[in-house]
This record gives C-alpha cells, sequence and structure tokens, in this order.
C-alpha cells in the first residue's frame, strides 16, 4: 500500500528515527522487564507523598479540559522565579517547548549550533523543521563554550543549544562562565539554556534569574521531570523577556497540558520541604554510584545532575560491551552515542536496592572483561 | 522591550489569537466561579470509577517517563478498532494530532478546504503553518459535503477537514454519505475525518472501519475527551493506513503523551459498560436540553454530540444577548463564530442539576428578551 501523497518535501526527506529508545521497547525486546530502571534520568525517588495526594484529589475531575492560559502555575512558577507571570509560558515537558521553538526561528536551512554528542530531541525538532545542524565537539567532557560561540558567528546562527549542566555528561559551567557566554552572543542568535538539571547543581553553577532576565536573546527551560520525579506528567517551563516568551502563544498547542499534570507541579512547587529531600537524596545516590565506579577500576566524571557518568576506559566498543553485559542482567542505562564521549556509560541516580543491583551487575561485567 | 530579532517571517506574521478563551480565563475577568459549566463539550457525567481508580493506583509512578511507543494503548485500540497497531497513533488529545498533520502537509500557501465556522483549532494550525483556509459555508447547518468536494478540486487542496459529528452545530451525515465524499476525492486529497463524537452518533453515521480503511488518503481522528469523559487527559488518536499513520513518527513528540493519561486511556476503553451509561446519560442530557429549549419559544438542532445547539430564532445579536445573559448568570456556554451559524447558542450535556441552572437562566433571559 503507497502513502498518501502529498506529504510536503521536507516531512518525505525526514528520516522515520526516533530520538530515544524507550526502557519499556528494550523490555518486550528482551520479554523480561528491567529489575533497575537507572537510564532515562527520571527520579526513582518518585513525586512527593503531598504530589501523589493532589493527583487522587483532583484525579475525578479529569474530565475537565485544563486552563489553556496555565494560569495558576504559570502564576505560581513566576513567583517562584520573582518574575511576572507574562514571562513563562508551560509546555509539555521542555520537549513540546523546544520544538515550538524550533517552529519559530528555523527555515529549511537554517544553521543551528549545538553540542556534539548533545540532547538528541533537540536534534529531532531542528531537523524536523529542516535545519542545519553545526555541531561542536566536546572539550574536556564539557560542552566548548569558545567553539560553541566561535561557531555562532561563522555560521551567523539564529540559534545555540547549551544545557547546563550537561546531559549526557553531567559536567557543568559556573554561573559566571554562563553569562558570559550569553553576553558575548549576537543579539540575533538566540540561546536556549536548558537548565533540566538544574535543581541537582550547585548554585554557583546557575545564574542568577536577574542576570540574564534583560535579554531578549536567551530563554531559559526548567521542568518537573527531573528532580521534582514527575516525567510521567509532561510539565516544562520557559521563561525570558515577555516580548520573546509571548511568541509561543501563537504556536502552541493552548489546550495541551494534561490537567493532573499541572495540579502536580503546583502541588509539587509548593512542597519545597520535599523537594530538599529528593535532592539530598539524588547527591547521596551520585556519591554512592562514584564510589562504586571507582571500587571497580572505572572513572566517574563529577556531576551536576541526577546521574553518573563513567568513563569506562576504552573506546566506544569496551563501553558498549559493558552497557550490554549490565541490560542483559536487567539494568537499564544508557550511554553517549559520539566519540568520544562514548567511551563512557551513563547511570541514572535511584532508589539504593537499585544502585546496589546495578553494582552486583557491574562486579558479574567486569570480570568478564579481558 | 524589544522581542527577539530572527524569529521566521511565518512566525511574525502570526497574529496572537487563541483558538479558544477558557471558562477560567471568564471567570478570572467575572471575578466569580462558573455554577454550570456547560460550554467545552466536556462530560460532567465525569470518567469512569473504574478510570479514577486507575489513576489513584498509577499516580505514584508519574516519576516514570511514558512508553513513547504508546504501545499497549495503541495495541488495545487497534485491537477495539480490528486494525494492527501498526495503523494507529496516539497523541495529545486530537488537537495536538492536527498539529502535526497539518505540518506534514502544509507549506506557506497550501490552500486547505473546510467549513466556514468549523473548529477553529485546525484552522489556528493551517495558518500557524503559513496555510491558506478556503471556508464553504455550511448549508442547513450541516457540512456541506457538495460544496467541500467542489472546493478541494477547484483548489486542487491536498487537505479536507469534515467534523463527523459536526461542531458547534451538532448535526451529522449518514456514513453512506461520508463514505461517497471520501471516495469522490482525488487520491492527492486528505480528508482529516474528526470523530471526537462518534460514540455518541447513531451507529449509521459512521462508517464501518473497513469501509475506509484501505485509503491512504483518509485519517480518522477519535478521542477519549468527550464520551469518555478525559479532556484534562489530552489523549486522542488517529487510525489510517499504515504508511500514511507512520509518517506521524517522523515529527511526533515521543515522549509528549502524558503517562497517567494513557493510564487512564486504557481503562475507560475496558470499560466499555460504564461507557454505555454514559452515553445513555448523554443522549437524556440532550433530549432534556431540547425539551427545555423547545418549552422556551427556541428551536433545538437535532445533535448527534454531547451538546444541543439552539436556534435563538434570531441574528447572531440576539443570541450573543442570550448568551451573555447566561454568562453573567454563571452558566458557561459557547455560540458559533460565523452568520448564519451565530443565530444559535451551543449548550453541552451535562449533570441534571447543572442542566436545571441552565434552564432557570435561561427562563429568566427569556423574559427581558424584547
Amino acid at each position: 500500500m503507497p502513502a498518501f501523497s502529498r506529504f510536503t518535501p521536507l516531512a518525505e526527506s525526514l528520516p522515520p528515527t526516533v530520538p530515544f529508545v524507550g526502557p519499556e521497547t528494550q523490555e518486550r525486546a528482551r520479554g523480561a522487564r528491567f529489575i533497575a530502571r537507572l537510564g532515562a534520568n527520571e527520579s526513582g525517588f518518585g513525586p512527593a507523598p503531598s504530589v501523589i495526594e493532589a493527583i487522587e484529589r483532583e484525579a475525578g475531575l479529569s474530565w475537565r479540559y485544563a486552563d489553556p492560559e496555565n494560569h495558576e502555575l504559570r502564576g505560581r512558577l513566576a513567583a517562584h522565579l520573582g518574575l511576572a507571570p507574562e514571562r513563562v509560558v508551560v509546555g509539555e515537558g521542555i520537549d513540546g517547548l523546544l520544538g515550538l521553538l524550533v517552529r519559530l526561528i528555523v527555515e529549511p536551512g537554517t544553521p543551528v549550533v549545538t553540542s556534539l554528542g548533545a540532547y538528541p530531541t533537540f536534534n529531532f525538532h531542528v531537523t524536523g523543521f529542516g535545519g542545519r545542524l553545526v555541531p561542536v565537539p566536546y572539550r574536556d567532557d564539557h560542552e566548548d563554550l569558545d567553539g560553541l560561540l566561535e561557531a555562532v558567528k561563522r555560521e551567523n546562527a539564529p540559534l545555540v543549544y547549551l544545557s547546563n549542566p550537561d546531559n549526557p555528561m553531567g559536567t557543568w559551567h559556573e554561573a559566571a562562565a554562563i553569562t558570559a557566554f550569553a553576553r558575548a552572543l549576537p543579539e540575533t542568535t538566540m540561546l536556549v539554556l536548558d537548565e533540566a538539571y538544574g535543581e541537582t547543581a550547585p548554585s554557583s553553577a546557575i545564574p542568577d534569574i536577574d542576570t540574564l532576565a534583560g535579554m531578549p536573546n536567551v530563554l531559559r527551560f526548567r521542568t518537573f521531570s527531573k528532580a521534582y520525579g514527575l516525567a510521567g506528567q509532561r510539565i516544562g517551563y520557559v521563561f525570558g523577556v515577555e516580548e520573546t516568551v509571548s511568541r509561543f502563544h501563537r504556536v502552541r498547542n493552548h489546550f495541551g497540558v494534561n490537567r493532573l499534570g499541572q495540579v502536580a507541579a503546583l502541588a509539587a512547587l509548593e512542597d519545597q520541604a520535599w523537594l530538599g529531600h529528593a535532592i539530598a537524596q539524588i547527591v547521596a545516590s551520585r556519591d554512592q554510584i562514584a564510589d562504586i565506579a571507582r571500587g571497580h577500576g572505572f572513572k566517574p566524571i563529577p556531576s551536576a545532575t541526577n546521574f553518573v557518568t563513567i568513563d569506562c576506559g576504552g573506546d566506544g566498543a569496551r563501553a558498549r560491551t559493558i552497557l550490554d553485559g549490565l541490560v542483559s542482567r536487567g539494568v537499564f542505562i544508557r550511554m553517549p552515542g559520539v566519540e568520544t564521549l562514548n567511551r563512557c556509560i551513563r547511570i541514572s541516580t535511584g532508589p539504593e536496592a537499585e544502585i546496589d543491583i546495578f553494582e552486583q551487575a557491574l562486579v558479574e561485567v567486569a570480570a568478564e572483561l579481558d
């Protein structure tokens, strides 16, 4: 059977690839469930009990569309950030918001600068709108700020992606370096500052809200998917200068943000005590994973995120062997996709019982290495 | 403060309008809550108790991303429809799926045929991707199949929108007419068949799955937002020929569908007994609204949906006066936006207590009319 014949040339040119294969897909292929779920940088420490209560309390109102202005959540986020509500937009995770931003800026052929091996979903959106990715290699396992700036200027790119802290390496730049980078950019280049892992970073790594707040070409993206433990609820947000942020309203799916997701996010934002507790658990788990890595002859890379990237001390094939060994033992993890980052595996923080399972499996896999 | 300067010319040309103003926005403007929520074609009969239980059971797993393949829900929907799973895609409501389809087919200037006064969110997407709307007036309060076909051929349009049953009029065409329309279309025109209200229509109005199943240029869209009572969960789906449907995977937000939403939809699909009960309530409520309209000198238009559109017997100004009178009394309803549909108001079915509130308010408003 042929497909419909009049999809756009751009649509027809796109590969059928998926940015990430989900663990459920791997479970179906394996014919068995994972016994440790440490690959997607979710938070196995879960959402706060107060959040679960809020979801249960509101479940019966699932028949209502959510407020398309997301008024209450935007207002509370704005107050939390110390910004006017008009400077915040809520979306279906950072992923959804990145797609909208790319749509607003990218046309076929538009150059877009990012780091080689950084967030595949951003790349998926750029490719999906016909943009031309200009990848800049990492330097010393960090996104290379000088290299990114140089590429932006060389290409006259209207868009550059930077995650701080970084995924998949877990590394970070200090706030002063991020601020200097933002200020050095041409005004005609939009900085996508992805701070999905901001809550678990040292405070010295995250620029004050005020520092970048006056720049029309800076948008900061945050999420309830990581430290807040609400990945399944798809609530991300973006903030910046009102005139820039308002452009999202022209293209966003106004009724697209799940009602219970907003309820959950509101409750999560309210419960900062629990967030502090979750962050402490993540930090402790990070230390535990690093200790395990060192204890078995591997080198953990210092992390400001809810995962630890471990240098396996060889090439991509060696790391892949280790990953395959862990996966075959029921431990879901992922690894970076490009050289030389792919000498590493990446372990999400999680409950101690799952970290123990990871360690046990790592011991077995390490014993099988040459 | 100026906005960022390099949004695309298309983005800069878009109006900041919103397809629908939410009732919450009106509540904030009024400074008071609505006492009857009968304007958004939600289902005040709620989701099934089994659905609420499923949500409560899974709330604690909100830390997990949903399966990006939506494997389980797709599989169950496919079984329910009698189709292969590869022929179904799940998305963030029909709204989200319509946006993706428009993106796959529409480029700046592409003509897109729809009915004048039909679904504004579809139009929002078409305009958002630079398409040129070709609106065909309703005929006798029905979408005009002959007129739509003529416009498609005249414009060589690659995309035509048809909702059956129709929103905002509640009218419908019989399955044979829909099938004849689909078959009369050029193969180079995609039919968007929006069946959001299919569950509440007479079965004679809905083409069998098999009848249209072999046509690469037909996509049927359905949702859990209406009869299933899950508008807030944002779960829609589309089905058609596999080769056509597969194009969604090239552009969709793979992790975009809320995890609890999928849990809720699965439970809802399972509970067909409850669905039958909900549909019976909707049909009874339809009859009740029609009786009320007639009883006070208005003319209800026969409906196959979860709402009743009422001809107020005058022009748009008269209907607007009635709507304003109802809204000012705390009754949230909506009305069609274009002549001559705008001689009507539109009342969603709902619990008897809310319909009673509507009647009481209507009596007061009618007494004030000339």
